[in-house]
């Protein structure tokens, strides 16, 4: 069975949605206090295109990112941990297996 | 003579030289300070992406506004008249069909 073809059980699925929020809400706080702090040191035009170039980027990734779907969501995960937005252990509940193929594309 | 195909004289571009960067520097001192202001009251995502949509108008409007070309110039002018970034006074030296010109188009 290939990584994306693999089934999550009720469980599986409450722990995914838990820690998917999580991670959501941690990366967008640290966005909003990073705009805020940005915003306030804002002196010329340069700093506010630098800003909009900033927020395109941001903008861009986080609309990829952020896809709740099973099929992909064992990558979610590990990108996730990777960029430090998540912990693996957060996913304790899924099987075992899930959890090593996430912990080993976490790493790579 | 079409206003496109006027001519200027070296009072004139002086003039208007220091007219328009008076009604740049206006228009984007009060841009940083909006960015600012708009910045430090950012509490969701959604604040953000409108303040991204808000800087995406702001870089197209400006880029496409500050065009420093004798030809287009006068119709410069009656654009940054009307939104409040010039005052008519403030391009004195232009001979007075130009003044005229950019008083009557800053009206339409």
């Amino acid at each position: 069975m290939k990584v994306n073809e693999v089934s999550w059980s009720d469980l599986e699925q409450e722990v995914a949605q838990a820690a998917f929020q999580k991670a959501y809400e941690r990366e967008i706080n640290a966005l909003i206090q990073d705009v805020r702090d940005n915003a306030v040191q804002i002196s010329e035009l340069e700093d506010i295109w630098r800003l909009h170039n900033f927020l395109s980027a941001k903008r861009h990734e986080i609309d990829g990112k952020y896809d709740y779907n099973y099929s992909v969501l064992v990558f979610v995960f590990a990108t996730l941990i990777k960029q430090g937005w998540l912990h693996l252990d957060e996913l304790k509940g899924l099987d075992q297996d899930k959890l090593t193929k996430i912990g080993s594309l976490s790493r790579m």
